[in-house]
């Protein structure tokens, strides 16, 4: 029997006794003017930062943006680097996506058995019917957009119906459906004052936190709260990639200090 | 100067005297069975339909979904499908993207730029910053979800904050973000009661109407109050690409029925 994605998740974290989710989101803007940003040129370089640090990191999330800029073959590009992982640690297929049943199910299809990712994101605004779909395997995980980390999250996420943000709402969502004990959360580190109480209110669910590093979230409070009844696992994309220098010895420092940052809170 | 898309996509619609937008949905699970469910065998499939409607429809509305299906080799297809129509209509990437600000600029990049649609479906979940990058281009359409057609759609998109829905909320920032004229809608032709309500509040705005066909929207209703001040093109999938027997006779009829039914209403 195939064992839920939470539970998964718990297990590699606890074997790799890391919460560090590396974000593999190879941004030519960002990258030092000596890397080669042709599509080969960033395929070696995701590999060697995985390679590098994979003994460490229980959980990769490539973002599919970063990949789509280069097309059809950016797209193959992911393939690669999710087979290139192979089990070693838990890929999120941070894709962002959601549509009306039956095209959801297309994407679930493409991405998490085709690809192969261990989870996805995906988006509430469209409702259940839009993300039921992607749990039906109870090994794949599915990370549901609650409260983001973005300038402008609260825009429509932080609207209250009857004294109840949608974020909320979309929380006690995500807990109904978790039966297969697959269920995640996006819950950005910037929000100091919410999550407390979004987390008592999420009981066993997986949180993917992304906010940490450049858009100034708090880790300590990320990583206390986070694991208070459940697992939280904490996102650092440029941080860790685009690090000092930007060579693979900084890339390599950085995902250590994030380690033992978290390894000192656990 | 660059025409702003809304008023490219008037100005097709006008030529072609139709507001038909054809879903280029390729569904293996819905294909007649003598159908070739090969990547190359539905490629061909999906260019016999354009070359045997281009001449009467206007605008054609990809799902990644069932592009992606086939990993990066059904992204490929996608991009040769758009270069296949090369101009002739225009294309509506229903990707239904939309990330933190960065990331979706990269996906602007990716499917308006490099893959060459010409308007684009976007989440509005993570509020203005994750919606504004796809925005820069006037000649670029984007296409918000608003009030989609699907079963769960009210969920959180009907949920009232102050006595305003949440829609409503998306279709207010809609109308603040149109200053290039660029700016659209996803209105589901299956909310017959609140489609007249919102149209008043979108002047200008073009709509993109999924719903008719097998989910029941009302073709009359959805011509009739979207083109009231603005434009409003009618999407149909399922009940052109697997009309009747399947067959590409059958295609084209329906593809015909469909067409004389919106000019009657026009």
């Amino acid at each position: 029997m195939k064992l839920a994605f939470n539970k998964r998740l718990r297990q590699i974290c606890s074997k790799k006794s890391n919460l560090l989710c590396i974000g593999l989101d190879p941004d030519p803007d960002k990258m030092p003017v000596r890397q080669d940003k042709s599509i080969l040129g960033v395929e070696s370089f995701i590999k060697d930062v995985i390679a590098s640090t994979i003994d460490i990191c229980p959980v990769y999330k490539p973002n599919f943006a970063f990949y789509e800029r280069f097309g059809s073959k950016g797209y193959a590009m992911l393939e690669k680097i999710v087979d290139f992982i192979n089990g070693r640690a838990l890929v999120i297929a941070d894709a962002k996506r959601g549509d009306i049943g039956n095209s959801s199910k297309q994407y679930a299809i493409a991405i998490l058995n085709k690809m192969g990712c261990d989870a996805i994101t995906v988006s509430p605004y469209m409702g259940r019917d839009s993300i039921l779909p992607f749990t039906s395997d109870s090994s794949k995980g599915v990370f549901i957009l609650g409260l983001t980390s973005n300038t402008s999250a609260l825009e429509f996420q932080g609207l209250s119906a009857n004294g109840v943000p949608i974020y909320e709402k979309v929380c006690e969502l995500a807990l109904e459906i978790n039966k297969n004990n697959n269920i995640g959360l996006v819950i950005g580190a910037t929000h100091n004052n919410e999550i407390k109480k979004i987390r008592t209110k999420t009981q066993g669910l997986s949180w993917l936190i992304p906010g940490i590093g450049n858009q100034g979230g708090d880790l300590d409070n990320a990583v206390k709260v986070s694991n208070h009844n459940g697992i939280g696992i904490i996102n650092v994309s440029r941080s860790i990639l685009y690090a000092g220098s930007g060579s693979l010895n900084d890339i390599i420092d950085s995902a250590h200090k994030y380690t033992k940052k978290i390894r000192d809170l656990m």
